[in-house]
């Protein structure tokens, strides 16, 4: 259509994650000019975030330019930026570069870690919800090996080998398996003046079983096969404080470990100016139609948005696919009502859920059907690098995945950049 | 051999680059014990970090684990350490890790960028002779482009996207045609805002070619494909100062450019306790065996080695091939002088040198032979190729090569780390 820019209603997206893209994608050719904002100039794959930190992906076949993405879209326009401050009375946004008005303003900033006000655990925790902290993940984690060689102090040094990941969700269980695979195949050979077996892995769980929210089935496979990997699972065990060597439970066990990995909990990326009364749980209540009630024009979709549908009465889970398909709904909903339509509410498509424990070894549940084991590792496999956003971060990690499947090897062990600790 | 570790005489080697890793590997199944220490725990492909830097490779690709090379490697020992002062007298180094006596001691610590003294330079300009330094750059260089669409001054546009490349060896030239090529095939899609013809790249040689060190015929083909590919070539021109913004000249020219890379001059990364008269022209003069002769069983090797030859009066050219003879050869002179037999004379077997411009455009040398064009770039491409450690590394340089020449790209044009000045 030939509308000039300026007579184009204008939809700005905040965040380039899983939703915005796929809002941002489904608005091709349509009659408004697009303004994807992010702090990034890349789109992260976070379901693979994990795989960088044990040192499985390099960083750059999970992260994609957003600007490479679009290349190829008039009337969308990106820019790296901070959103600061919304004005919902007078549309338009505060940012770190400048304001901006909206006719549409699309909220898709995701979550954050939450601490759950712990100051000490967010003073010495590792968290790993970006490509940096993935990062810093890594080089902490090797950093305490090569440090666990200058000491002759066997507790010093298990307390340097040993990993405490608070949280049996799927991002818990997964790196935890990753860890274990790391001292069965890899760690041994690159140090042979350790011993390897003093390493200890453990998983954290406040209820009572692994990844609550899938089937009993599924639960207590992951639980097994973590087990036979060597970590170490405590259930129904809330942690009370950390003090970088050592993890207090409310039960008043300890435990030491250099390395807590925080999994437990994550928060809206809430913006200053949205009201308050929006906010519930941690996220923005929003209605099938994506809409934030309390305002006007503004819209939440992915992670931050708190949508409550018959099947999910606490709201859709924080899931790839219910981002993506919001993402895309809402672009027809948005079009719907410039044609003077009538919007549609929002249906999930239920697609099932996953996490894999290790080689081989992962549980998938798709409907009323569950499998696990080998089959469901290949499952996990397809759907991730299917998911893998551009065609090149596809070869790589493939290429990657089957190199380390053969070698039982993970190539990326390297610290590009030390961790040095200057948080709070 | 059956020796206990504590007999055999120990080799401490500095530095994991390409000297180091050929000595190590030379010495593979012999009576020694080899130590190698550096302060990163990977080796470095230094003659890709311009590709790093400007978004055709990920880091990762031309970084290799030190411990995954030597992993079989019998009574190898890795230390992830910085040497702080070397002990002659006494035959120990001071590490920040503690001390470590020797047998042999290998300095192997390559060079770091000469300033030559200009602390404006040192403040202002960018450098590439790490990992972390070409994806800083790479961050550099994709956030003025993300700033330039922030402004409305063209000046101030024009001045974010330009670079002036300060050194006309086969690291600028290479460089600023890995820059030309972005600005004809990358840039302007990502930024159709921009004005993309407005990118200036300026390449500044104080003598009075390109490649001073090749053949006239090579480096007037460097100078031909660096014009025709748009960069303005200043040659005859000494920097005088930067100041962040503005390149002044000897000669009382000036230019305006947000960015300077540094590829003017090196040294070599002396350590304290070598005798001052050691050092000749940032380098450690030695002896056909590699010997520094002021010490007893100290030895240097690679670009921190001034060894002169019949061929190389003023000393062995700064090339991977020349490291890796003398790693190799030394490995097998200590091997003699243990047997107390005779350690030889290195002789340097030359393979040529070569630089690449970009797309099908290459110079090479070899021996008498010279060439360039497409088959020069292929020649090159193969060479780097086969040089790289590890076959995944390989395997993913290959792919990313082989992508971005088919479809025109670069894929890893991401700010995964903003880069933020806190030099000086």
């Amino acid at each position: 259509m030939n509308i000039p820019e300026s007579n184009r209603p204008r939809i700005v997206i905040v965040g380039g994650g899983f939703g915005g893209l796929h809002l941002a994608k489904s608005l091709r050719n349509e009659r408004f000019q697009v303004v994807m904002l992010d702090q990034n100039n890349y789109h992260t794959f976070q379901p693979l975030l994990y795989q960088v930190a044990t040192a499985g992906l390099e960083p750059d076949s999970i992260a994609y330019p957003i600007r490479k993405i679009f290349k190829n879209q008039e009337h969308f326009f990106f820019r790296m930026a901070e959103v600061l401050e919304v004005f919902p009375e007078k549309k338009y946004v505060h940012t770190n570069i400048g304001t901006i008005t909206y006719d549409y303003l699309v909220l898709a900033t995701g979550t954050t870690t939450n601490f759950f006000g712990m100051d000490d655990i967010a003073k010495h925790a590792m968290t790993m919800k970006s490509i940096s902290e993935a990062l810093d993940l890594r080089s902490f984690i090797l950093q305490h090996f090569e440090q666990a060689l200058l000491t002759s102090s066997k507790e010093e040094q298990e307390a340097l080998m040993s990993f405490a990941i608070v949280g049996g969700g799927p991002t818990g269980v997964e790196l935890a398996g990753a860890l274990a695979e790391l001292k069965k195949h890899i760690l041994p050979a690159d140090y042979p003046d350790l011993d390897i077996r003093r390493m200890n892995i453990h998983l954290i769980e406040m209820a009572d079983e692994l990844l609550p929210p899938m089937a009993d089935e599924s639960s207590e496979k992951a639980f097994t096969y973590l087990e036979e990997l060597g970590v170490t699972i405590w259930i129904k065990q809330a942690v009370k404080s950390y003090d970088g060597h050592k993890v207090s439970f409310q039960s008043g066990k300890e435990l030491k470990a250099k390395t807590m990995i925080w999994a437990a909990g994550v928060k809206g990326n809430y913006l200053k100016g949205i009201a308050a009364d929006a906010e519930e749980k941690g996220r923005y209540k929003v209605n099938r139609f994506s809409q934030i009630e309390e305002h006007e024009g503004i819209y939440a979709i992915g992670d931050i948005a708190l949508m409550r549908t018959d099947d999910f009465p606490d709201g859709l889970p924080m899931l790839a696919p219910v981002a993506n398909q919001q993402g895309t709904f809402l672009g027809k909903n948005i079009l719907r009502i410039e044609k003077k339509e009538e919007p549609k509410p929002f249906e999930y498509k239920d697609l099932g859920v996953m996490a894999t424990v290790g080689r081989n070894k992962a549980v998938v549940e798709i409907g009323k059907v569950k499998f696990q084991g080998l089959f469901a590792w290949f499952v996990w496999m397809f759907v991730h690098l299917v998911s893998l956003v551009g065609f090149r971060n596809k070869v790589v990690t493939f290429f990657n995945w089957s190199y380390n499947y053969l070698n039982f090897d993970r190539g990326v062990r390297l610290i590009i950049r030390k961790f040095e600790r200057h948080k709070l």
